[in-house]
């Protein structure tokens, strides 16, 4: 490499039309990540029926990569489709073929195109195992080509394995890291050709051993997606194998880790032969290791484990999604639990509604050493939530568009609240009509029943879509006049349409 | 199995102590995740000096714990530490194992405890690799023996490997199942007994790939890891090798995926034989991934995986890791113009101080599709934290037994924010007097400066050793005058004292 002349490789900056060879999944993703960016598009199919199929793949893309990117973008690019690839090479500013993996149909085709491009225009291949000096034997200009191996859905995942071959200039490779990093990617230098290059290897590996599984019966393709989704994936999807087994030797590392498991890569746990550990290949994990940890402590690295793989498993929860799903259960069953102690007790008072009980937990603590402010809004807005379930609107309810949203919001505090200490919410309907609601919770000590802080809400009833006001549906408004009725003789509480200042207390 | 008494087995309900053997890495995950649960934990070490150390993991682990579980928990369990394996037998309603990986040991171990337990106590064991069946030999009882093998950290992760042996009672893989649901884990029942289960039969090969590539210089240990996380890590946090290669399928799915990649597995991306890819293997692959779908298409299981892969990246990006880095890259480089602008429009507006600029979090949205109540309140609380840091009423100050507690607070809504949009806080001194302060903060949009909501607060200055009010500090009182009279030309906000109530809209 870098043997050739580099001054002549197209800059990313001029890069304003992407010209893909094969218009499939991997074409189609790379045509909406492309387009997004606001990179013009000139794709090539020989079947003409897939210009219509490729369309259809981009809408269906558009709207993950709009909520993935929430920055503001450039014009969206625009996508031209042509059954010509030499009209795509004299268009296109950087070459990306996507087209099946046969390597003399890939050599071929990467010859012809590469006689009708400009000599500086980068051509690439996503081939996700063939090598790139192969595959450049039969072109003009071989020093602007390089592999380049995306993901599904290569509109989605950043990752782009870049690979030189044995004529590729070092350019060609910087210039490429260049463009795929402009268009949200992170371009992972692959030093060595390989077969299979890094990532498809490690793929490879593990899906050989769960082919092997299935075809002796140990397990179905569910468990084994199942073995990998609630543990290990989670991890991987922020760390990697090396710097997780780093985490796992405890203080001193890796070098622990090999020396503690070590033995059991002698043991039968896949078909494959492991390497020799020796002292060479210590050191190297060790030393790679050491780098990824950039002087961080174990301690450290730990944290940030833990801070993603909560965060990971609250996000998938919201799609009821492998580890989501089990944190979702479990919640249910908590929450469940909560409820029917509130109607144990609820059962037993006259007045205002109980809603909800809860204890203080340790996180809702701050540097007062009391429960923090923003908390008491939390419990007040989930006995809010546990009320509109009450008065059947719930999930149901707003996946019919409609829901209850807070416009107004007033809080006292009475008494201060500790860690673990129980607590409860009661609710008492102030007041309605056709669109608003008007609410107001207690929230009282568990052990002693004295008033801790007072929530006065105003409620306004929205269709979600429109985001405009609309009048509460007939089964909800029945279930709030009937709430609303047993709370008629209720006296106004004190704190009710109270408003603050100085003055006043004077 | 199942040729057992079944009817003694502990069913869940009656587990109130765990006893835990071996608190290393694992026991202590076992333990924080048990005591968070509600369950008493007595731990077994031979080493006095370990009770510290097990003390302190448990205190790393509860944070986390505490912000992955949301729902209310019963009170936490209780913990104590023994030298004496055969007092902790006594004690336990529920053992699990966690020494060293050696047969001999563990056998040795597993039959003394069983000789001490009740019976019908459900003895575990956390053996990464070692089979069930060799395991219980040597144990009274051993119907009531299984491998529960969990994943580092066991306090995070909800995969639990279950696998019974020759003599385990099918009772014992049902409740133990129960219990590790009941403490929040997903537990996989491992159908039959092969070396290292199923998931770290997996792990091994990716890892022993990964010995290999370094042992042959192909690419470094952060190299390896980047490979996975930036793309096949992010998919597997939700959806395993057989899904993801389903869909990869297109429209005929894991067949058709059969036929296209089937030749590469005669490739040497690995060192590792695949199976013959006969028909029989075929169509066990096609149908375990449909049980898999469920009967979901193809594209709704497209949409699923990308709202979780959008999602994911949105909170690694919060902790600046993997694929989230590369998306905080190319967003600051596409934000960072807006966000500048917004800066400007706050700096050029004479009047209120601006005290805090955020952007809004992934999981602060809540059902609606919109940031949650109690989260203004949070940036809010945030925002007054930062007024007292300027006007000197910070940590050290607070070291002196004095702060600001909020008494009161009024909040309206006037605009939604959504998910990443940036925001900026501004506060008005509206007055204060010896003891109390009564303060105004407005949030608006980041990118065009509209008002979104506000906060009005009463705050009392306070001792923190007495609880009651005492005067504010000359040298904080010195602060709140100057910004008070830099404040004394702005004209008293809309929304100041104002009080909730329906009649007043109508």
């Amino acid at each position: 490499m870098g043997r050739f002349q580099d001054q002549r490789i197209t800059p990313v900056s001029t890069v304003k039309t992407l010209g893909l060879l094969g218009t499939g999944v991997i074409g189609a993703g790379w045509a909406a990540r492309a387009l997004h960016f606001g990179v013009n598009v000139i794709a090539v199919d020989t079947r003409p029926e897939m210009e219509a199929s490729l369309r259809s793949a981009i809408g269906n893309a558009e709207p993950a990569l709009a909520r993935l990117i929430t920055a503001p973008l450039p014009p969206k690019g625009e996508l031209s489709f042509t059954n010509d690839a030499m009209q795509m090479a004299r268009a296109a500013d950087f070459v990306q073929e996507n087209i099946p993996e046969q390597l003399d149909l890939k050599q071929r085709v990467l010859g012809d195109i590469s006689r009708h491009t400009r000599p500086g225009v980068i051509i690439a291949s996503s081939t996700s195992g063939l090598m790139p000096s192969d595959l450049q034997r039969s072109m003009q200009s071989p020093e602007r080509f390089c592999v380049a191996h995306p993901f599904n859905p290569v509109y989605l995942l950043p990752l782009v394995e870049i690979v030189g071959g044995e004529r590729t200039a070092a350019a060609t490779l910087d210039s490429a890291s260049d463009f795929f990093r402009f268009i949200g990617m992170h371009p992972l230098r692959v030093r060595k050709e390989v077969p299979g290059h890094l990532t498809d290897r490690l793929q490879e590996a593990l899906w050989r051993e769960i082919l092997h599984m299935v075809n002796d019966g140990v397990a179905t393709t569910g468990e084994l997606d199942e073995s990998i989704i609630f543990g290990p994936g989670l991890r991987w999807a922020g760390m990697g194998t090396n710097l997780i087994y780093h985490l796992a030797g405890g203080e001193s590392g890796m070098r622990h880790m090999l020396e503690q498991f070590g033995p059991c890569l002698k043991w039968p746990w896949t078909r494959l032969e492991a390497p020799e550990l020796t002292e060479k290949l210590i050191d190297r994990m060790v030393e790679g290791t050491q780098v990824q940890a950039a002087g961080r402590s174990i301690r450290e690295l730990e944290r940030l484990r833990d801070d993603y793989l909560v965060a990971i498993q609250q996000v998938l929860r919201q799609y009821d999604v492998g580890a989501g799903s089990t944190l979702r259960l479990v919640e249910e069953r908590l929450f469940g639990e909560a409820s029917r102690a509130a109607q144990q007790i609820a059962q037993d008072q006259p007045g205002p509604t109980l809603v909800l009980t809860m204890q203080v937990r340790p996180e809702w603590i701050d540097y007062n050493g009391h429960m923090t402010e923003s908390r008491y809004l939390e419990v007040f807005g989930d006995a809010s939530d546990a009320l509109f379930v009450r008065l059947g609107a719930d999930a149901a309810y707003r996946a019919t568009g409609r829901s209850f949203f807070t416009v107004e919001t007033h809080l006292t505090h009475q008494l201060e609240m500790c860690v673990n200490e129980s607590l409860y919410v009661t609710t008492q309907i102030l007041a309605f009509d056709a669109r608003r609601l008007h609410i107001f919770h207690r929230m009282h000590r568990g052990h002693d029943a004295a008033l801790v802080a007072t929530a006065e809400h105003m409620q306004l009833h929205v269709d979600t879509n429109t985001k405009r006001t609309v009048p509460i549906g007939p089964e909800v408004r029945e279930q709030l006049e009937r709430l609303a009725a047993a709370h008629a003789t209720l006296s106004a509480p004190r704190e009710r349409g109270r408003s603050i200042g100085l003055e006043r207390d004077r």
